[in-house]
């Protein structure tokens, strides 16, 4: 791949981070405080929407800290590439760079489970996905500047299904008490202990992880070679 | 889980002592080096009669030590559970332990691949899986024997379909030099930098890995608790 351009992960995860470097992509990370929110109602919609926030709240931070500009800003999200000028806009500061933004959300029953607020939040999660099949979503955007200044972006959900298996009341106590649960959508991690309760998945295991790595290395290519 | 038990993990593997540490089992391994053959033609009944039959070597080699007897094995496997007498068999010297037991094999278009003997080998391995499913098969084999000596012995094929992406000759050579491929069946793993490759999945994540471990786990309740 084309080391000349920059990548930039917008993500705070750790799990995000180990999966890039997995991989083999070298990278920066860059992370906005700014807060997102969705209008979106559709859980493949919503991680999308997210995802694109999270990249664009960082090619503003990276073009503020290039030229203190204050609204530079596109939001624009297609699963097709979208291309505009480079000259009023964020692309007018950066060149050469792919941000790459991601959002996980895990859906049960058509529900949206978060991050569990609290152990016992954590606990009635875990009770209603136990015995069944739930969906984990991760929402990918990527916004590509090239040395012109100009930017595509191209948003994308990957979708993988989840069947946990019948556990009891002791073994989620259990489980919880193994402290994996919190800061995850769905009070699981996948890569850990709660792997003895996956009895099968559908889709990029990875996706549950947190990051579609395959679906992120091909796009990825096709920006950088 | 009833610790009293001594659990033996009958195999070289470090990836499967791994995901037993990563589920929370307390273990420990016992190696046979006999050589194992098999005789059955399907993969499902090959990577069962493989397993039962790491296990087995093991049983005989921990009861050679417990009474310095030479011909003590049974070899019986099924889905259903077995119980034997304990006088003049393994049993008569095994009490409470429960052995495991795995082996795991790649099949594409009803071929099975083992691991590859030199990287050339390894290049068409990855060559003949990119862009198609293939299929990961893991045999399992529990062996036990209670309190009394009487054994049990459960055998099980976890299968786990893998799609992989189209890869060019230089992204199979990249990946080779990247030293994954070598004592893995198929030339890859899973967990490393194939996953750039590898678009979904369907079954058990851990069991292309190289143990079902949701299996192993729900299985191995049954005999400890």
């Amino acid at each position: 791949m084309d080391m000349r351009k920059r990548i930039i992960l917008g993500s705070a995860s750790p799990r995000r981070k180990e999966l890039l470097e997995q991989i083999g992509i070298e990278f920066e990370i860059v992370v906005s405080s700014k807060e997102e929110s969705y209008q979106s109602t559709e859980p493949e919609e919503i991680v999308k929407e997210l995802a694109l926030m999270k990249a664009e709240n960082v090619a503003e931070e990276l073009a503020r800290k290039e030229k203190g500009s204050q609204d530079l800003r596109e939001n624009d999200c297609t699963e097709t590439v979208l291309v505009s000028g480079g000259d009023e806009t964020v692309g007018g500061y950066l060149r050469n760079v792919l941000i790459l933004g991601a959002d996980t959300i895990v859906v049960r029953d058509g529900e949206i489970l978060g991050k569990p607020s609290d152990e016992e939040a954590a606990f009635h999660m875990l009770g209603s996905l136990q015995g069944k099949m739930h969906q984990v979503y991760t929402g990918v955007a990527m916004l590509d500047f090239n040395g012109n200044g100009e930017r595509q972006a191209v948003c994308h959900v990957e979708e993988t299904k989840v069947y946990v298996h019948e556990m009891t009341e002791e073994e989620i106590r259990r489980y919880l008490a193994a402290g994996e649960s919190m800061d995850k959508a769905g009070a699981y991690g996948v890569q850990g202990k709660f792997a003895a309760y996956i009895d099968r998945i559908e889709g990029d295991y990875y996706n549950v992880v947190g990051l579609p790595v395959a679906y992120v290395y091909q796009k990825m290519k096709e920006f950088l070679l």
